[in-house]
């Protein structure tokens, strides 16, 4: 809607107050005498959560009927950004109908750890996959004419004690890992909003954190939307002004109004950051508030089910598939056991909660394809214990079935928004199910209904494993889709599953501490960590399996003026079509710094008919081969050799070649009384240098390598050769030599 | 020697800047107006090393003769706090018997990383193993008028850019680590003089570290002596001065005067300031300048070998010992195989070289006992090539012997002070001999000489293993000592063997920047780490056979006032004499911070005839069961459960017990803004306030644990409570009453 651009001259200091903050939880303010109406946002990253009725929080899962898309757990496995694109707008479309200016979403929070309790509404362990899907994503839902608010800004990896809890993370990894989502969208997507987190970093609330909402967000990056608070994350409104937030969600009433209109009038906020703030609300709401007449009020959910079932299937990673069993046939006696293939876990519990259109049940799916099948719950989802009537029954049906399909995940009690998993194990009824079913049939498909990484100590007893995390209302129809063979799967995980929960890379620390969450692991977090510590994993990050086989070959690279763009032929060598995401990592081996063995730096989904092959091209920026330094607090790129490595995952690389970069202005090195003799030792100008100052004697000594004396004198700098007897002037004058 | 006690209103300024410098590498200032003569410090943590003719630094292995003991790698295997107070005297006798005022040790840097190359000069991974037998030697050495350096203060656990590189550690593992040894030696043992590493500390040079040098060492712990830098650790003496480092050696002869006259003169150093350092000089060269009337000038070599002797065999750790092939029997045919049994490895590379009195190689001391020996070299100590004539030799030569013997080890070059290691491996030949020789003989015992932790990738092939670490000069008769059963062997291991160099705690990071040495591990350091982890690891901490057996039962524990007493009967259930280190763990079952799983509290060693049984007595002390709370900037002792483990190893308990303290007045819980609802939900008071506040309504629905919804409300604070629809007064009322 067009603003009279004077409207902020035109506000009293009370309404600039009303307009900083929330009407309640879902509307802006709004301004009767100008005519200003409320802008509604709604929670929503898979599918609406438009509230109705009250605004009371609590009634979390009171709200209008939509469809429900898979969890972003899910649908960053299909490693797709045209799918992605695709679900932002379907989201869009469903705003728009709703009337929504701004859709709260996505949550592209990285997955440090497993236990993590709102990593199902999140991406992944791997900051580029994130920043790619969720940029994707983002475009898609605002083409639309809805805006985003993109969260949870920043390093909120954790759900325990969330608004008062220290993320303690040192600079470097914060600019490589956890900010780094955030600014591939804002700089490729222009999102309407940034949602600002509950908790601090380094000590400081993110809500009163002038560096990142300011500095770092706007200064940095050049973000020009608006910062509103996640919902309750202000407490102290007027310091959250002048950091930088817009809009404080929900508002607290006439005491927010009245807390900022005596700010202002005693002075200890000034006018200026409160219009700064005023001015963002205007705009968002001029840019996003929907017109009337744009509004058809209805859209069709039945389409946006089907788009759904297409999502979740082409994002399913299957794990494992010994001796073909998956497909099932034609003909083939099944049983499904599980009580999750008829009370399915297919989306998350908390804000991103929706009241879907039309659920379809895996149960109801398979029975309505196969209606010989036979279903036993075997376990119950309110309860841990094992009961052995349950079980008695699983296992008969078993007995007498071809293939068995248990369904294991998760219960909902386990994991939601608001707080973490103590455990990475299914509960034991399951896990206990699941080896006394495997003991009566070999030929065990498990599918697993999980927000996040799951321990499969089973694994070496069953035939196959599909991941299908939490697969929105069409979880039925996918599943089925995917076991039945009608879609060949082609996710890949987008998260490294470890074989233990010691084995993870946060362990040692997360959740540890109430006040304190340390980020000691820094940048080898997920398969950073895996794969520099060598240590073995149950399935590595980009792992997925398919129904075909691909073969990978060809890899050429070209280093141009500021990227490298490459290229490598793709064959499908399998009897059935198929998509294979293709994986681009780029090992640093050149940098005297602490870093990862490879990390992503570009994917590509390539679809391919039986035998087909195609050529596939990639290009990899500049960042995809910098770092963060610190203390010149910039990327920084280094010449020398990098690797790329073309893999079927993390853990499976097919192709690999090095490249040498030679992009950034050689600095001509300075010999200062820091240089070590060392780096000197084997220069002729050195040693020339040595010779005038008349120190030939000494210094001739410390060359040989194999000598474990002259190693530690050569490991002294030149300011230290005082305890070899040289006098500081001679010391003096081999610098000045040397830099002459 | 006993000085005016006005001496220091008599100095120039000149004399003064002479004076906090050292005259040359090994003595103080001459000021012969005065009669103040000079006083001399010699490097030695295990053996003299008193320099003789050049003061150049470089030629290292030039001093006079001395007994070589073994090295602190090995003799904290001892876990003997008497033997570590004798070994102190011994150093002390020598060095009076030399004139020497102060000897530069021992050295109790923490074993970081077993790359670390200085680590062979060091005790253990754990500070209370490491503080306990330093603080004894410390006490020794002093018993016979000899001061100390304790070094190197502090944090510096790399060799590389040791003198520029800044070790990046937060408080409480600075504090719970790093600095807990010289906290315990300098208020247990009052040692003569601290001196300064080379690194820095977070950023700060620890020469010009006044937090470190003033503050914590002086204020915080009552140090009284003298600080002086590692040699050439010095960067800008003027700083250096004023931060509190009292000497700087070496000297750099009338530049080191020039500079100091010319600060005081210019302003830039107070006089006040010089004053403090040239007393502390004064007072050390007043306390610690041998009388020339105390000295003999000679002591008893040949008795100082014999303790280096009995110290090593005290020490030696026996890694494996199947089928009792050890000790080797009458009569059995030996084959011993190997260079280092002719040229062996039994002292450090560096500063701690010893010019050996009387070396008895292992293979001379077994020719004397067994003269029917054949020996091989086997491999080459210059080399990592595999000589296949050599190997053919060593093989030749195992098939005819009922046992073989091989000794392996890190050549010099791979090790010394100046530098670190790239890998725990032996070098290529000396694995691949174990691995052919083990091929035709299944008795062969490895006797292993290293001075840090070693991959044994031939463990399961062998025998048995001994580890012998640096055993100094009497090595060839201790090793056979132990071989031959003459002495039962007793060590334990002070640091971790892990199975991998990927698997150690400070893999990701150690060494891999020339600039900043990241502690991220934090605590988790040595068994720490494995324990929490529950990392496999070839030999944990603490491990160590013996030719007997020991049983322990009845542990009974009493909480008192201010410390917990135990005790436990040990019982030698075997036919041999021989003594167990037994070793007491707490284990903090209290406190929500980050925490090992347990650490090394106590430990005791026990000398049992065949048969028989002791009661062995511990005290547990405050301090094992406090962490440092750095934002109380205090050791914090939280009431609680508590777990007392004692054991044979850190991964061998054999007994363990929960204890209950209540040492800590409780504080009162105050509520406010910031407390969680969940920590209130269940508390009656609560409820009663929720009425009051006419709230029951809402706070009703948040008591379910298995309602998701209701435990992510439940991890909230109050202030939060406004996204429920409570009003911030309802909430300010609510905090009242429950603080009423």
């Amino acid at each position: 809607m067009k603003l009279d651009h004077d409207l902020i001259n035109q506000l009293t200091l009370k309404e600039k107050a009303a307009l900083v903050s929330g009407k309640d939880s879902w509307y802006t303010a709004t301004i009767e005498r100008l005519g200003l109406q409320p802008m509604m946002m709604s929670d929503g990253p898979s599918g609406l959560r438009k509230q109705v009725g009250t605004s009371e929080q609590t009634n979390i899962n009171d709200s209008v009927e939509a469809v429900c898309f898979p969890a972003s757990a899910l649908t960053a496995c299909s490693f797709d950004r045209e799918r992605l694109n695709q679900l932002g707008e379907h989201l869009g479309i469903a705003a728009k109908a709703e009337k929504l200016g701004v859709l709260l979403g996505p949550g592209i929070n990285l997955k440090r750890s497993p236990l993590a309790g709102r990593n199902f509404e999140y991406f992944s362990e791997d900051p580029y996959l994130v920043g790619e899907l969720a940029a994707a994503y983002v475009k898609g839902v605002q083409a639309e004419g809805v805006g985003v608010s993109v969260k949870h800004f920043a390093a909120n990896n954790r759900e325990d004690q969330r608004f008062t809890s220290s993320s303690n993370i040192d600079e470097r990894t914060l600019r490589e890992l956890y900010l780094a989502t955030f600014e591939k969208i804002v700089k490729q997507a222009d999102p309407a909003t940034i949602m600002c987190s509950y908790n601090e970093i380094n000590g400081t609330l993110n809500s009163q954190n002038q560096r990142l909402l300011t500095k770092i967000l706007r200064d940095e990056w050049g973000f020009k939307g608006l910062v509103m608070s996640d919902w309750g994350a202000v407490a102290d409104h007027k310091a959250a002004i002048k950091a930088g937030l817009d809009l404080e969600m929900p508002g607290k009433g006439t005491e927010s109004v009245d807390e900022i209109v005596a700010a202002v009038e005693d002075g200890s906020l000034s006018e200026v950051d409160l219009d700064r703030a005023v001015s963002r609300v205007l705009k968002m709401i001029e840019k996003w508030q929907p017109d009337d007449a744009d509004q058809s009020g209805s859209y069709d959910m039945n389409e946006q089910h089907e788009f759904a079932r297409k999502l979740a299937t082409d994002s399913f990673v299957l794990l494992k598939n010994e001796h073909h069993v998956l497909p099932v046939n034609e003909g083939e006696k099944l049983a499904v056991i599980g009580e999750l293939a008829e009370n399915p876990r297919y989306q998350g519990s908390g804000s991103s909660h929706v009241n879907a259109h039309h659920l379809v049940t895996p149960l109801a799916a398979i029975n309505r394809a196969r209606p010989d099948t036979t279903y036993k719950a075997g376990y119950s989802l309110a309860t841990d214990d094992i009961n052995a009537k349950s079980v008695a029954e699983a296992v008969s049906a078993a007995k007498l079935a071809d293939k068995v399909i248990i369904f294991a995940g998760y219960p909902e009690r386990m994991e939601s928004e608001g707080f973490d998993k103590t455990s990475i194990d299914l509960p034991t009824n399951q896990n206990q199910l699941i080896d006394a079913v495997s003991q009566v049939n070999d030929q065990v498909i498990v599918v697993l209904q999980n927000g996040s990484a799951v321990r499969t100590p089973w694994i070496d007893k069953v035939a196959a494993t599909l991941e299908t995390y939490l697969a929105g209302e069409a979880v039925g129809e996918a599943t089925w889709d995917v076991l039945s063979g009608k879609v060949n799967p082609s996710g890949k995980l987008a998260e490294t599953f470890p074989l233990r929960l010691e084995d993870t890379p946060s362990y040692l620390t997360f959740d540890a501490d109430p006040d304190e969450e340390n980020y000691r692991e820094g940048l080898f977090m997920g398969y950073r960590y895996y794969d520099k510590k060598k240590q073995p994993v149950q399935f590595p990050f980009g792992f997925g399996l398919s129904y075909t086989t691909f073969k990978y070959d060809d890899l050429q690279l070209k280093v141009g003026a500021d990227h490298v763009s490459g290229s490598l032929r793709v064959t499908n060598t399998g009897s059935r079509p198929g998509a294979e995401a293709v994986q681009i990592y780029v090992g640093n081996r050149t940098s005297r710094i602490e870093k990862p063995v490879k990390t992503l730096a570009n994917f590509v989904k390539v679809s391919l008919a039986a035998g087909e092959e195609k050529v596939v091209t990639f290009d990899l920026d500049q960042r995809a081969f910098s770092w963060y330094n610190p203390k010149a607090a910039n990327w920084q790129l280094d010449n020398g050799a990098y690797e790329i490595l073309v893999g079927s995952s993390s853990a499976d690389i097919r192709l690999n070649k090095m490249i040498e970069l030679n992009w950034t202005p050689e600095r001509p090195i300075k010999v200062d009384q820091r240089t070590y003799i060392g780096d000197l030792i084997k220069q002729d100008k050195f040693a020339e240098a040595v010779k005038q100052a008349g120190l030939s004697d000494i210094f001739s000594k410390l060359a040989d390598d194999d000598d474990p004396t002259a190693k530690m004198f050569q490991n002294m700098p030149l300011r230290a050769a005082t305890t070899m007897g040289v006098s500081p002037e001679k010391i003096n004058k081999l610098i000045e030599i040397m830099n002459n």
